[in-house]
């Protein structure tokens, strides 16, 4: 199929772009390079060394002979662009990767909890409005996250996908309604995608828009067999406190020898999913689209939870790190429990692979062979949730 | 106490300016006149003549010896000026009527949707973060709507006051949690709404900001006391097809002789509140804030319940109009009920003036008085939900 898509130049978009051009659609990605200009304000950089979106696309094609159109777009400001591109595109599917995507950076401070929220409501909105006024059916397929739906609100019930059954007492007896699951986010870049969910929810109702939502776990990982091809096609790996996940602060912290910097108690639980099966998640939900007039269809798409204390632990042991506990910059509980349901996409055919399985690899072949690119500055998670927090001096 | 209110100028923020400045409450007016504009260019007016903002100002000085502040404001694109405001005013309290507030002219075009999701979710976030950067713990009371829930969804339960007991079932048995009652939203204006609670319920939680959302009905009725006491004071009566209330418009074809045109077959049942008892709730949940660390505090603010074709009859009986069914420019179900709890606002003294009480009044000194200045053309509704339907020609 043809397949546009926003954000196509980040973390995820890229190795998706590559993989769904493998497998043989026709790709187009927009992107404004937000991502890349993030760096540039933050004075940080992939550790991986990232090609130019030039280099990447002339690599791609030298090493498949397959093309990837790409068209800079800023999906949140460009709205007359965004119309044209999918007036001429007549993409049969959407894929929005176009939102800033870091908890951390949302918190950072006004300036940057106001650009999340304005950029990531107004690329959803536009894209709904553009699909709308050119006539597009198009499916769209957005990466949501699992922080829409809080921690363990319902206690060991696990988290469904999207849609909760509640029974409502009235008067005349009792209802049982499958209700969007409640809206309990942690940080202004998850609050973002509780408004995504909204807004495809109505679109879905008053235009028939057929939409895909996948509610991401934090993604590990960072090359696949794409990607791999060569050097001027590697993905991001991001290790600041903004961007880098836990789980890739503690992977630079043991290739530098320092001790692993849990937050808090390290009780919060957290869902996982490689790179590669986030990738063939996106393929699988392209190719198992709602029918028009369907309430939006919801994925949850992770494949293991850990503790962050655990995750600490299972790298301590494979790099003979020590752990330190230190000020969590997140208002958040303590401890959590987190039992999430993801059958969907197991019955569609994935097949994880664990972080037992592939963290030694991004261990020797990421963390250990960039190591030389590190900016140790950059490592520690500053951006606090609220002003009561105050962190130690580390 | 010391009161910011946004939007200060509009339907609903004009008459409370003056009653909290009657009743002795400092008030400053922030206001981008964005409702005069609209008007330019839709090319109407409203029924009533409205004064400039000066000179509104200028005649409450002169009525009652009392200043109110007005400072130029957007609040949506000015963050910057909004952050100074606040910080200098130093404002107990802030009403935010600062939305674009029309059902129809948010699905009128592309660019009336995006102005009103973009302007909306700014406002209400850019006034979320100037809290928090500034410090200040004024009470927030923005006006909602009844919309965001939606019809009827639970059957015969009356929708609550924000907040849903639910039965949910777990491996380990029943839980009963109270949720924000599910969202369902008919227009991109009513969507808007849904994703302010969703903001109000974060920043709540993670700041400890306090909010009272307002789930406002169909405001009807022009004048208050205050508004009375002086032309240069009257409020505005808006009777075009996309910032008209259903009841305008029966009142401005009653008053032209044209038959009252009802939308399809007039089954949709709407709740209602006069602009007095408007305004009376806001004083009552001014006085009556969350305390820090509560969640929003959410009332609906109506009083009664119609549907369209009763209040046409009531109005054909007042006036001796005749009925006509026209075909609905709105995606709705063409019959529901809407039963609606209220109980707060009537505790704490609210006490409702009704339609049948009131509507003579609006019949004899607004809409025959001002019937002078109409423009027939603009009364019908013209702005249709989704491309599927299509309206005759009127």
């Amino acid at each position: 199929m043809k397949i546009l898509i926003l954000g196509g130049d980040g973390f995820c978009g890229w190795p998706t772009s590559l993989y769904l051009s493998k497998v043989g659609h026709e790709v187009v990605i927009a992107d404004n390079l937000s991502r890349r200009q993030i760096d540039v304000l933050l004075a940080v950089e992939s550790l991986t060394p990232i090609a130019s979106i030039d280099e990447r696309l002339a690599s791609w094609k030298k090493q498949t002979n397959k093309s990837i159109s790409y068209v800079e777009l800023d999906v949140a400001q460009e709205y007359d662009k965004l119309l044209e591109v999918i007036k001429n595109v007549k993409p049969d599917a959407v894929v929005h990767f176009a939102e800033q995507r870091s908890a951390p950076y949302s918190m950072k401070s006004p300036k940057t909890k106001r650009y999340t929220v304005d950029n990531n409501v107004n690329a959803t909105h536009n894209l709904m409005c553009a699909l709308v006024e050119s006539g597009s059916d198009a499916h769209v397929v957005h990466l949501g996250s699992m922080g829409v739906y809080g921690y363990g609100w319902s206690g060991s019930a696990p988290i469904p996908e999207g849609y909760l059954p509640v029974t409502i007492d009235t008067p005349d007896g009792s209802l049982v309604r499958e209700i969007l699951h409640p809206a309990n986010p942690g940080s202004v870049y998850h609050l973002t995608k509780t408004l995504d969910q909204l807004m495809f929810a109505f679109y879905a109702k008053n235009d028939q828009l057929r939409v895909t939502d996948l509610h991401q776990g934090i993604v590990w990982g960072t090359q696949t067999s794409e990607t791999l091809l060569d050097e001027a096609l590697i993905n991001r790996f991001d290790y600041d406190g903004d961007y880098g996940t836990v789980l890739n602060r503690f992977l630079m912290e043991a290739a530098i020898k320092r001790p692993l910097s849990v937050h808090g108690s390290g009780g919060q639980t957290r869902a996982f999913i490689h790179i590669k099966d986030s990738v063939r998640c996106i393929e699988i939900a392209l190719n198992n689209p709602p029918k028009k007039g369907d309430k939006p269809k919801i994925f949850n798409q992770m494949t293991e939870t850990y503790t962050v204390k655990e995750l600490a632990e299972l790298i301590a042991k494979l790099t003979g790190a020590k752990i330190e506990y230190v000020t969590n910059p997140r208002k958040e509980d303590d401890q959590n429990d987190l039992v999430v349901e993801n059958q969907q996409f197991l019955a569609l055919g994935l097949s994880p692979t664990t972080l037992s399985d592939g963290l030694l690899v991004e261990i020797e072949q990421i963390a250990k062979k960039y190591a030389k690119r590190i900016d140790q500055s950059k490592i520690p998670a500053k951006s606090t949730w609220n002003r009561t927090i105050k962190l130690t001096k580390q």
